[in-house]
């Protein structure tokens, strides 16, 4: 599939069937985290592969159960917790180095659409989940300190193919030489 | 190109011939800015595209000159310039709703990543910069209150292709169910 088919037919899938995820398909997207660009190549990422249903239990009570993602926490074949080592990204001999401080969130941003985009290819579906409690989830994951944990992404094959979503017009946020 | 090789390799491209871009590639890069995720689709990015050589050169005085990409932002045919609308990503009625303030950064990283594959699978060289005096260039560029510039990107077709960078191995950034 073409990069550009990929990014504009990629949707958030939340709805799985019970298939379990076949190991070539995992590697592919282990794959596309570690070729990850990043800031001066600080590749900040770490990623927790979680099948064990007490620890998905456990991070969906940090869920509000009004998220639409509250169920695929549990119901999908893997979830990945995406974390990032802080003080990497934006950083340099010890100190930040832009008004923005860690960079770690945007490089993260990054892994995350290389797992989303490879994972479309394969046939899999991903949601991404930023809406929860992320320092109840991180002691449940036992993140250590100087990390921390951004996303979770609930991953398995789809049933649905949700419809597209309305996106604002090219025009819209497009600006010439000035904003 | 498969989005596994194009994530694979995709470099920073940093050295451009002075051949100009197609109006249609153009199209396909703001289409997949158009079409990337966001925290729910709420579409934080907008997007200047910069050719004058005045505007260039002055967004280059905001650069340390140490910079590996200090060159390209005047050499390149076109420079991408990435904003972000503050209080939209991360945010429900008008507040943060997560530890982590304002995803624009996050967002970004996303619409960036998709800019660099789609530009890769169509033989045009990027490279994300970040390090440079950012309140110093959203004046340059006009950029508006509640707005921030976060990367510029210096795009054109390389002349060279450069090594891979050294990576970690997967099993270092890789936990199973727990970091």
């Amino acid at each position: 599939m073409t990069i550009m088919k990929t990014i504009q037919e990629r949707r958030s899938i939340r709805r799985h069937d019970s298939r379990d995820i076949p190991a070539d398909s995992l590697q592919s997207i282990f794959k596309a985290v570690q070729c990850s660009q990043s800031w001066a190549n600080s590749q900040c990422w770490e990623l927790i592969v979680i099948r064990d249903q007490n620890v998905k239990k456990a991070l969906q009570e940090t869920i509000p159960s009004g998220n639409p993602s509250y169920q695929c926490i549990v119901t999908a074949p893997i979830v990945l917790a995406l974390c990032g080592h802080l003080e990497k990204a934006g950083y340099y001999g010890g100190g930040p180095v832009t008004k923005f401080g860690d960079w770690f969130m945007f490089d993260l941003g990054i892994v995350t659409e290389n797992i989303c985009l490879t994972a479309h290819d394969l046939g899999l579906g991903t949601v991404v989940v930023g809406l929860f409690d992320h320092a109840k989830a991180a002691k449940v994951l036992s993140v250590p300190e100087n990390y921390e944990l951004a996303v979770l992404l609930p991953l398995g094959y789809p049933t649905d193919t949700p419809a597209p979503t309305p996106r604002r017009k090219i025009e819209d946020f497009l600006h010439e030489d000035r904003f």
